[in-house]
């Protein structure tokens, strides 16, 4: 071979996993359970977490960071129900690493907080790459992607530990077939809980909550 | 507001404009003039390196640093031509920032280079917010990809320095129309130097070469 290859994702990644542990040094102190989401763009973050808010905000205090691009609709809805919630802006940068997760949840502040959501910015590629510090990633696919995803966006399975399939409701206009998908999941995160809701009439959330609250429970 | 609004952008890219500094630095000291290349996958950003290694080869040292999130494909073609190649990994990363970039000069190692190229990962987005330090940003936009492309990625029109558009001879099957393209890229960057190409056929590419020989000329 003429030419050498250089790894210089390593380097990148070695900086993100020492931000991370500080990230995680940080919301244990704050004793904060701390949930990435992500998700292509539309999938229904925010509304999923509206639905969550419903089920586990009487019983936790709970915060959400949102990060865009650029606009702060997704952190209005949240400041609707009374939440606590930080809008960051990635300025067009398609993912959240670790540094910059570490001063949003400072500058959001986590006192008294038990439970914190980052909506990660919509994109199933670089955000699968970047461990944020979080305690459990949480990932929603809508039914109108499509059950071929995982074959697409292999990492983001294998890297989530929990799918949660959004927009049920629309499964026959799309073709979108459960079992097709489960055994699209299954080579690449075995054994995966997958958590089929809709977010717009609220069905599956309540076994989600349940799933959330065990993790909370059982982390610290 | 309920909420506030947290830029964590500005870090990000401050960072990044200090290490742009740095290769700005070493590509001055090295006398190498450094070009940054950018497009969609598939959009025949190595083939038009190979037309240009071609007419600007032996008058001018090239050396190419190729970079993709995996596979080393690019490289070994650059390679063929004896042309000096070193093979990125960003692996699974979408855009090369001015550190990962400074390193891979260094290590590629410029002594001798006068003209050095980029092929970044293909990607209209990411890469149009990071700086690497070149003193050329060249944007290759292909036939198929549509007239309307200036529209949906418009930063990366804007901070591009000449455009290059590929695959012209399908023009007819993918009903592009060059006068709507530059009436979408004129609001965007008025008086953008653009030049149609076939990397294919090597048509147009005695322009670009003229358009990259004297930007180096009036560069160093």
């Amino acid at each position: 071979m003429d030419y050498e290859i250089f790894e210089t994702k390593e380097r990148v990644l070695a900086e993100n996993a020492a931000a991370a542990r500080s990230v995680r040094t940080y919301t244990r102190e704050k004793g904060t359970f701390f949930v990435n989401l992500m998700a292509s763009p539309g999938a229904g973050k925010t509304t999923a977490l509206l639905r969550l808010i419903e089920l586990l905000g009487a019983e936790y205090p709970i915060a959400v960071m949102e990060a865009d691009a650029d606009g702060d609709t997704d952190a209005a809805a949240i400041a609707k129900t009374g939440t606590k919630v930080i809008q960051l802006h990635t300025g067009g940068l398609c993912h959240m690493d670790a540094d910059m997760t570490l001063r949003g949840l400072q500058r959001l502040g986590l006192d008294g907080v038990r439970l914190c959501f980052l909506e990660n910015v919509g994109n199933l590629v670089c955000p699968a790459e970047f461990d944020t510090g979080a305690d459990l990633k949480m990932m929603i696919l809508s039914v109108p992607e499509g059950d071929d995803k995982p074959l697409k966006y292999p990492l983001m399975f294998q890297v989530s530990d929990l799918l949660v399939i959004n927009k049920t409701d629309v499964s026959p206009i799309f073709d979108f077939d459960m079992a097709r998908l489960r055994r699209n999941v299954e080579p690449l995160h075995p054994g995966m809980p997958i958590f089929p809701v809709c977010a717009r009439t609220g069905e599956g959330f309540e076994a989600l909550a349940d799933f959330l609250r065990e993790r909370m429970e059982a982390g610290r």
